[in-house]
């Protein structure tokens, strides 16, 4: 094998029930943290999670989360906390009204001094209410400069902390300010901050029109990938379905991407499964990182690096799909 | 001025409080059917309503409803029943339960009773979680038997009353079954049924790859346009803007095509107001809309019939925008 | 292996040079039909060939053509007119210029006496000028019974022949008339004739927002599907890549379709090779085409058929992807 | 009004015919830059031109271009140097072979030497075959790095000249790898010139998912918006319609982050005419744009600027669609 076996993390939204603009009755029961925890230890593979915070429905307290993350072997590599709710719906670092700005601010810190006491390896900030939905809605300069301001407070607040921005090219705003990886790390670069980086959601960069391997390439380049998430979609939205549902090859790619940068952080899955078994749909989406793990190891590099030097597509394909079809059939046979 | 005013009408969602998969809290508070008839009632430019049924939140009777319609002098033009809530997230009609499926064709059937004694034009069928997510998950010629059995069982069993089919390409499911004009009158054809036809909506046309106008011909041609809803989005998803907020050109031309065809029905908003006072944003719409039928006074049809015989893009495009401008710029300045 | 092999064919243009609006000068040294039908006859696994009329660059005879298709086994399965190139561009079937319109028919006609006497099983129209480019330009009721009035016109003159409309969303045009496969079949309807019916692109459909496999069931449920052709895209253009290097599991799934319904055309590549070797191309095209015929082969279908039954979306992927990985795993290391 | 009316311009391929894969025989007559220049000179209100290098089709002199621009009053604002072309169709600046590479160096600088000749503002660098079509084809350091590797080297050898980088998402190639403002800035800043900016194309910016607005202050933030190039699409692919045909108020708003800023550059048309004629287009788009200019001044900017403040999206349109509409009956009816 190539290495050693990855991480395999997830965020503990994964175990929830939904909601939508339809079914606002909810696809499923509410589930609490707690509940997600336990199902997220059921899957067997997971050894870290993402978690919401507050943890959901809002009254867990912080020893609750670690007790259940003990009893279920689980460790919490980043807390999200929640500044795209009802009460940041017109923004959460670029509220238009400073009360609800310095809000989400303070929530974040929050978030950042209960991280710490669980000893997380970074604060995730995913702002998916900034952004704005109208032509002339709203002045691109102020929006950026708001957000760019907010990261730095931040991360001047908590220099032992890392931050990790998830960019989106939209939802739930029609138009997110940090949508794509070139854009959040000039936005990282304005922070003049070292503990601020990107978290690359394979399925964003996807629907942004992004090739998701040549999007971890720049993150890397710059020194500011601090984590991954992935899922799939078609191509038109945060679909937020199982790994290698529809992308098969391009999702290899991805991983072969981080990998041949050396790059060593968690495998870790953001899916929505709103009408599956959570727990069955975790298994699917990690038996397929594993297999890509394995291809990697059965992956010819120097044939690979020359027919890539010649651009050749015919020939790169064909290496790479022999080594990842090899792995993809032992691991749906075994 | 070509012909009388149209009669305005709304969705009544236009004026509810909204939750997704974020904001699950929501975005303000809830509002019952009655709340939102009140709203509407202060637009002061609508006559008639398209309501969801069960009445929001569930437990408002027939009688209260009417009166509260009668007291802002509104009508009900429509039910909408909720085939597509947490009960129906595997399928309405086309649930691979059967049961589950049996009981959204009854509550069809239940707001067809109502829709009688209310008066309305039509029941608003909108199957949206008729469809699937995932390569391979279903067998379409099974979704497509389930759809059109349960379109033809409900036409028949209420040969007095029209049935108008709004199709989406998509959300709730990543695959929506009636996902376009023409796939909707395949279906139709297929019920054998005179009482089922399209609600053409203009966002779903437009972010489906349509010419909403050329879908509007295609359903008018087979006398199947029952209705219409009109909005705007950024051509990728169901945003459901206030109508003209981007696509003037092509809205202009959606009416014109009804105008031109003789088509005489309600011009009838379907926006979402996630972050915006729903009246105004009403107004907003029906103020365009308005300039819309001035524009159709000004429009000199014996140039553009030339043009258009003529296919001479630039002279089509110059005697539309002429009397498009001086419309909205009347309207504006008003 | 389930059933016989199936029979393996190219649009010659394959194995063409090509222009753009870029690269005027070409992507290679121009190639003649002949040259085309060599190559073909290289691939060593195709046996038929569409061939665009009049024969590239325009001066071949159908005797020389006869020729060099003997003498490199290879059979015409159908004749393309060229109904879109420059003298077209305003369209073909819809050109507001009666001649030029007429002259397309009859270059359609011309077609049709060579493809009988070359005994090809259709001609196929491809009527890629016949749309239009701005909002207002065109009549969309014009433009539909011009285009349903030429079909009618030739199928009625030739009831021998048969033909196959390839739609396609856009290209060259903006927008084209027959653009879905619903469109085509309520089109082809309107011609009240037996003999035309539907060449289902796989890229064409997947960048028009189908499932291809479900446009495959709902043409074969009209008795229409006359040919398909296959390829990839990243799912926004007519990319025309090799197939299977994009979209695995969905062009399984589309030939699963086929196969299911008992379809047993040819399974025939429309792959541009803008800058690959075409007949390496060919090759990769084919091999995994074979290997999705093995697949089918390796498929569990009453599994299939139950995870359909109940839409689980996660079952129905895994029986899927065990019978593709092992298949296209033998495929690659043979 | 607000301020001086801008200098318009074109680029000369607005005049030309053009082919595509399909009508490989042209939509029209080939015209030489002569032509061009002549039909340029025609409309009336263009005062300078971007122009293809070598000067189609290829054997013009330099003393003849500058005589034809003379005599037709226009001046070159810029030439573009056609790395692009079937010499090219693997990568100009990252061609896999460094002899074809160093080519398209050479031939930049060529156009550079000319360029001085003529007293150009700024070189154009359009490096559409630059990038990828396949997943796994190609080392995306790779290709970046002979990116910014080829610009560093030509803003060294011309320090004394700018270039001006049109990025683009993709077309001829299917991935381009300058493909967004903010990607195209930080190659930028790895050069480390001060002469090498970004010229923003509207319709690259809109089908490549930016709000071109936003795109132009971010490129104006950073010092580095050297020219900008307008037109109209369907936000999905490049279809270089004529300005305002589709989208007129995020146009509008893109002048006015350009007006709002102090840009003060050339308001630049970049139309493709397939099929209409192109001194017609022209005054189509340059009658919009002078609408633009006007409407600038209508503007309420301390209201606009209030609405923005609060993100007011129903206001900050109204206060915007008040003068541009008012600017746009005008100039119809003028």
């Amino acid at each position: 094998m190539s290495g050693n076996e990855p991480v395999y993390g997830a965020g503990v939204w994964h175990f929830a029930t939904y909601v939508d603009r339809y079914a606002t009755d909810g696809y499923g029961e509410p589930r609490t943290v707690l509940d997600g925890i336990a199902l997220a230890g059921s899957v067997g593979d997971l050894s870290v999670l993402d978690l919401n915070w507050p943890f959901p429905p809002g009254d867990i307290s912080t020893a609750e989360v670690k007790k259940a993350l003990d009893e279920h072997r689980l460790r919490a590599i980043a807390l999200t906390p929640e500044i795209y709710t009802g009460r940041f719906a017109r923004g959460g670092f670029t509220n238009p009204d400073p009360a609800v700005r310095t809000e989400a601010i303070e929530l974040v810190a929050a978030a950042a001094e209960v991280g710490r006491e669980l000893g997380v390896d970074y604060i995730k900030l995913w702002p998916g209410q900034d952004g704005y939905d109208y032509p002339f809605q709203a002045d691109y300069a102020d929006l950026w400069g708001k957000t760019t301001g907010a990261l730095r407070e931040l991360a001047q607040a908590f220099p032992d902390l890392k931050f990790a921005i998830e960019y989106k090219p939209r939802e739930p705003r029609n138009r997110m300010i940090l949508s794509s990886v070139a854009r959040t790390l000039l936005a990282i670069q304005e922070t003049g901050a070292d503990n601020v980086g990107v978290l690359l959601d394979f399925g964003h960069s996807l629907y942004g029109g992004e090739t998701p391997a040549e999007a971890a390439r720049m993150a890397i380049a710059h020194d500011r990938l601090f984590a991954i998430d992935v899922n799939d979609n078609f191509r038109g939205w945060d679909d937020d379905m199982v790994v290698g549902s529809v992308h098969l090859l391009e999702t290899f790619e991805f991983f072969f991407a981080l990998h041949d940068a050396g790059w060593e952080g968690v495998w870790q899955l953001d899916q929505f499964p709103f009408r599956e078994d959570p727990v069955e749909a975790a298994r699917a989406g990690i038996r397929t990182m594993r297999a890509f793990h394995r291809a990697l190891s059965y992956l010819d590099r120097d044939q690979l690096a020359d027919a890539q030097a010649r651009q050749d597509a015919l020939a790169a394909q064909r290496i790479a799909k022999r080594a990842l079809f090899r792995a993809l059939a032992e691991s749906e046979t075994a």
